[in-house]
């Protein structure tokens, strides 16, 4: 079987392997990867932002495919099942520690970039029925990030107003998940044209965060009330606009650090105004599980920007890396 | 100003009375009334069903109209506000307790039917922009208790299955705002046009609760797993049939008993199960505040069945007292 | 090794076997068995009361052991370490649901009265360093179950007004626990003896509830409030007196069945009082393992009624029949 | 009566004015004052750091007095009843919101250090009959604070650890209030004999803050898994060890900035642990109410540094001010 392989640390690209097609255990499944999906997490590691890498390993977390095998003990699923891996492989349910997290897809653990994989059952999600190969694999990171953000960590309501920063992996998803829950969606971003196809897929207001004072239209637009929650992609200083954009009481979601890791703020403002700051990732299998009947239920597609053949993996990379990618890029074998 | 009064501990039917138009205190708003709606409650309290009446008050407790007067401590109002009173004035936030539920309005307070009002102005909600005089009237108790069930005892999330009994106030506001929330919405009634009508508003499925097994029809629609919450307003033995049709988990929300005040189950089940039973009823003022917002943004529109003027207000009684209504049934000043 | 065994269904009693000690798996662990403890479930289960047995099978869920080997790929324990068995082996944490609660100790898999028994590392939690090997296996299912009711499915904080239903072995590490938590602890008995000894381990006041009117008594101590939380162990016709000394807003959670499967009240006092009947049973493996924390943290020390040889369990299962005990009946290698 | 009251935007001291007694209006209650408590708050108030002040007013907001007249229609005290006013006079239970913290007491309402004072009923909690005056008086901002910290933005149960930085009034409340929890409780403060005071009312640990790696000794301390709960009074910089010292899924609740009001951390660290910031600060009556019950049934007395006269209200000020101080600081009437 063809697996992708990454080398040197990273450094050296991505090449093609030639592998023996693994044996599951007795709970475990063999899955033909059919499509797969890319995440930042993915360009940055293998930049090396995530620090030293490992000599060789299969990169990507997000996947989906078909079982053809299942071991001998497995009860969850059966041959012919389209399902995904969760990108932590032990995490189940209830609140993470230090145990549920400790093994991860594409580093430590092996990743998806393969004609099969071997997953355990307990590590495995049954794909939405009306999603397509590519719209399914979009799910694993970006789709159960944004869940956990909004149906989680938080309690988003209809008629809350959610502020969304970006047009990334997972601000594309929670403007999907926030309006089908009801909610008022305003999205921010420096572009116009993102703006504009964001408020295609529903949201209710773009707003220019290059422009000044975002959060004062946040502000405007809730008559001084602000914001239940903020999906903050950002990081850096401009956390303190997402505080001060939030209403008395209300969240901010951190997510990403784009514009700085580095968070600064006035620790009186949100004393104040009582907003909680509140960290979010990737979620357990339950919330992956609950993303599923959300999209089956309502028949939600994913947002997806540009699908490459397997063999032009590194052209998928490079296209996230742009930066103008509006929606998940995706991977198929052709 | 006319005003109408219940007699002779309601036995003695309806009456208009002329009286004097009132004056607000500091902290009040004097409330020029638009329109009325009717719940359950009203019908069985003129019934006698509520115990000893005294021998006159002013009948209904929801309705809406325009401040036409506020005290000079007012803050919240201005004249011009549309507005409806809270079921239980005292009540902000928060928990209930004895305190807050002391005041109810159509007894032990005097109710709304009259053509002005007197209204604390921290009992008074602002009515939704998008909506009629008699939508807006409809929502104190059936919208607020609807929305408790769902979203504040409760917590849908989009993908959840939602049962709910029948076709009533609350139940019908139930389908819209869960539906509204991205869930699946299952209706039971015993009679196939209000089904049809259900499913008209966005429920998925209706199902006939007179014929056999109606819980085995939930378990079946959810691939054995079972709701995740059922709003039950049946009570009585059929208690045991909404706890078998929950989820391992799952909650059943306990609103009325139209078929039998003593609710009867083998306590085992819900023990094995898991099964919450929560009991709901209306809510506080801060829920009122969160649905209207609801409302609001997703321009959503009560079901009215009919409307009726002021002088005619028995009949509007005797409409809902039929259990041929769909929906609210209205008064307005003709 | 010596093995116990439950014939015929049950029906034959207990019988000792000579079996060769079982070998783990990679992620198994073998445990040399040192104490043993009981709960109603089983000698309930014992008598055929909960349906068709089979054959034969090892009897008794709760248990403590030291770990004498390790699978190769056991990470979480090594050789030398003392554990307990989880009654669920797959719940580690979060909400139930019916994949984790399919496998249980003791029926549908062989139970832990054994020399030696093997266990999943996942289903195993750390025993409390300040507990006899005794206390340390009352934990499993008691213990668990009175932290699920006060600290998972509840909140109690300090202050709070517990009411406790008998001195069995649920209800007497509630007394323990939520006297721990500086709640204010009421016990209910019927023998006056039983109680004089629930206040010796903390409970504030004891209530006979054989007398009329133990849900008044309830009332006057919290002047009129009503208890935060009722654990009822009675079921049956009595659940509505529970209703009736809760708080508004309280919990009533539904633990047993002593007084009758069957529950029975007026389904307008729980939704007037919103009264939230809460079902519990054995919590999950995080549940147990904060359990551990709070033992160690606070020295607390399990009510330990009597202990046996392993060859006289059935004069364990005879005492804990007999209604007499007052705290865990346990079970020792002699 | 007498009546303290601020000059000259505080700058100018106090003085003793002679004013008539207030008269309460028909929801009011007149309440003659017996104690007071000092809070930072007041001291940065008088010193002019929470911005302008008006030209004189009424300062402190901790008191407890008896109330000697009720209104007409005044039904939750009586006189001779023990109360203190509530710091928020309008937020009587659930979240904050703009509404309910636009009045709070000593400024822009006036303070409380007066013979006489008029509050509203419903801006009254009734004294724990355990406490003496003074005792009685220290609750309102330090005490409410501590018990949302852990209560109500928090859920401490036993076992947790909770990590107390320093010995002001809240952290010494929260000292207390976590012990009776059941919690296991470090301290951290610069100054040896105020841990060594800390130990004494029931801390497990106390650390060195001026130490290197006070984190670390937490970890330490904890097995690695780190403290559940950690209440930060420093800001600044030193929140990223805060973070770092914090379980996997753990709370930082933000109270105060003694080391600065910019708080600076890399976000990924909180990402990837999932800390969860939740600013706290003064609760609602209900968490008062819940904290008198908290108080009584466990017989709580909180710490007193020191008691002066009314008429040297200064010199109390001047203590708060020192940094010496251990526990609250008080004023009674001479």
């Amino acid at each position: 079987m063809k697996t992708m392989i990454a080398d040197a640390g990273g450094k050296g690209g991505l090449r093609i392997e030639e592998r023996p097609i693994p044996k599951p255990g007795p709970k475990q499944l063999l899955v033909r990867m059919r499509a797969f999906s890319l995440n930042y997490r993915d360009v940055d590691m293998l930049r090396g932002a995530h620090g030293a890498l490992p000599p060789s390993f299969v990169p990507l977390s997000d996947g989906v495919g078909q079982v053809v095998e299942a071991g001998a003990e497995v009860s969850r699923f059966a041959a012919g099942d389209r399902v995904s891996p969760t990108f932590f492989p032990d995490w189940i349910s209830g609140e993470a520690n230090d145990e549920v997290r400790r093994r991860r897809l594409a580093l430590p653990d092996d990743g998806v970039l393969s004609e099969y994989i071997v997953v355990d059952e307990h590590a495995a999600v049954r794909a939405p029925r009306n999603l397509s190969d590519v719209e399914a694999a979009t799910l694993p990171c970006a789709g159960v990030t944004a869940w956990d953000a909004l149906f989680v960590s938080g309690q988003v309501r209809p008629g809350d107003t959610v502020v969304v920063q970006g047009t990334g992996g997972v601000s594309l998803f929670a403007v999907l998940l926030a309006k089908l829950a009801g909610a008022r969606v305003i999205v921010t971003s420096g572009q116009r044209a993102k703006l504009d196809r964001a408020l295609g897929l529903g949201a209710s207001h773009g707003i220019d965060h290059g422009a000044e004072g975002w959060h004062e239209r946040v502000l405007g637009l809730t008559e001084g009330r602000g914001a239940d929650q903020i999906l903050d992609v950002a990081g850096g200083a401009g956390l303190s606009r997402s505080i001060a954009a939030t209403r008395i009481g209300g969240t901010v979601s951190l997510i990403g650090y784009v514009a700085g890791r580095v968070a600064e703020f006035d620790v009186v403002v949100p004393i104040v105004r009582k907003t909680i700051l509140r960290p979010i990732g990737v979620g357990s299998r339950s919330s992956f599980e609950a993303l599923v009947r959300a999209v089956e239920v309502n028949d939600v597609h994913p947002v997806v920007d540009s699908v490459f053949p397997f063999a032009r993996s590194h052209e998928a990379l490079a296209r996230l890396a742009s930066g103008e990618a509006f929606g998940k890029v995706a991977i198929v074998f052709e």
